[in-house]
């Protein structure tokens, strides 16, 4: 499902989707922004479940996004250690631009992606959470239980999201006007988008 | 005053109340959910000043709540070391799954009580502050210098309130709706609520 | 400029202003409250750049402030340790009630100020950092990639704004009805604000 919903947007570059725990293949272009997608999910992890955050991710980013981009897409299980290694492999190895994470945000004891977001995480964006839990607030009371963050290790801004596919498209909306400017700011690819369903804000240079 | 607020909810167990420092002497119920009310306070910790926080904090779940439930409630001076260790006990050896604070929020020296608060969680959840600052702040401006959190240690929700009873029932009649699910989430007592009172809100199970 | 600005409240005590990277040199006027104002900028601080950030919240002080007050004011480098150290020196030496910061507060690696505060402060302030995205995000919606904080040392409060002379007014109009009570409790100097211009809350006293 991801690899047809990505061949739409990337047109002649097909994508082999694994939805095991093994990242996309993608044939490497020089122009696009790398965009990491990693659901973090113990039961999506060991293929007891099947992983509906990450094809949400890419179906918003496909549709919203108009400069050509590849995704680095990853499965892991909602561990610590392995999401911080995976965010860091995303970040330094792949160097993405943009890291979204879905799911492992609540208050469980399995819930730990914020935890490792501020592990490999050189300074933290506040700002992304409170505006994410202040639109999901709008639709469930219960969105105070979500600790998602946001934060930028090297040239790489990461943002969790939450486990629900109808949450993460109100969410990444919400977020996304900002996003292009900041990885800008970040002296990344210039990232365009889709003014009919994003206005992607860039303030006037001083 | 808290002994005659309890047993209204309670009926036929009496409550033995003490409003120096040490804890409520509660009959054990097999199924009822405990709940920690723990005031911080210099003055009310040394009987200089009445505590009214911890009455108006059950008062407030006496109305709210449905399913049974006892309190242990305790008063403390604004002393890191001492709230962390009441919090630990609340929570560790007392078992409760709730566990609320009153006082010590605010900026002055001896208040505290947020940090002793992170002392102790394994995991902090902003959504409550954000969401208890923004109601706060639609009655008085000085809502801004009020540093309450949440967090959570094993399987305990702590949920820090203002001092005064008047901000202690707009700030926790706003995060109550996301406390019952959230204590699910925790594999805690399932709490059931007033609908007249606070609608508890549970997402449909996935 | 920051002279000028100045002196119209200050009446007759003339203030020498430099906007090179040293303080500005003001007779100490005995009740007079001192605040620090610090612009965090690496061009500025070369003189490369007209710093606007400083003299915008001076003037803004000086418009709102009816209680006597002498600015502290310097230019910092975008240097964590310069910053800290700046901070430090306002909050211990000089014993400024409060100090305000304009710049670095970004994603971009230069951008430390957050950091630097956190640093050297011993309780942080969600509230502001919170509202004042709140009220910028009505403007526009990289208001996210605002990281400014606010917290306390010692005595001193200390808030973050925004380099841009018109998000700091935005930021610092929508803060300042607090910080006059905020200052009472860090048992500061009286501030007493136009009303005209701003209300600063006081809460009746216990």
């Amino acid at each position: 499902m991801i690899g047809k919903l990505l061949t739409t947007r990337l047109g002649s570059f097909p994508l082999l989707c694994q939805t095991s725990d093994s990242h996309m293949k993608v044939p490497l272009m020089t122009h696009a922004a790398r965009i990491g997608v990693l659901t973090v999910s113990d039961r999506a992890s060991r293929g007891e479940y099947e992983d509906l955050g990450g094809p949400a991710i890419c179906e918003y980013l496909t549709e919203t996004l108009t400069s050509p981009w590849t995704p680095e897409y990853r499965i892991v299980s909602d561990d610590r250690h392995l999401i911080a290694q995976e965010l860091q492999r995303m970040a330094d190895d792949l160097g993405c631009c943009l890291v979204v994470t879905t799911g492992g945000t609540g208050p469980a004891v399995r819930d730990v992606t914020p935890e490792a977001t501020e592990d490999v995480c050189e300074k933290m964006m506040p700002g992304f959470g409170e505006l994410m839990r202040k639109v999901s607030l709008e639709k469930v009371p219960t969105a105070i239980l979500s600790r998602q963050t946001a934060g930028i290790r090297g040239k790489t801004l990461i943002v969790n999201l939450p486990g629900q596919p109808k949450a993460i498209r109100e969410c990444l909306g919400a977020v996304m006007p900002a996003i292009p400017y900041c990885i800008d700011l970040l002296e990344g690819p210039r990232l365009e988008t889709d003014p009919a369903k994003c206005t992607g804000f860039r303030p006037k240079q001083k």
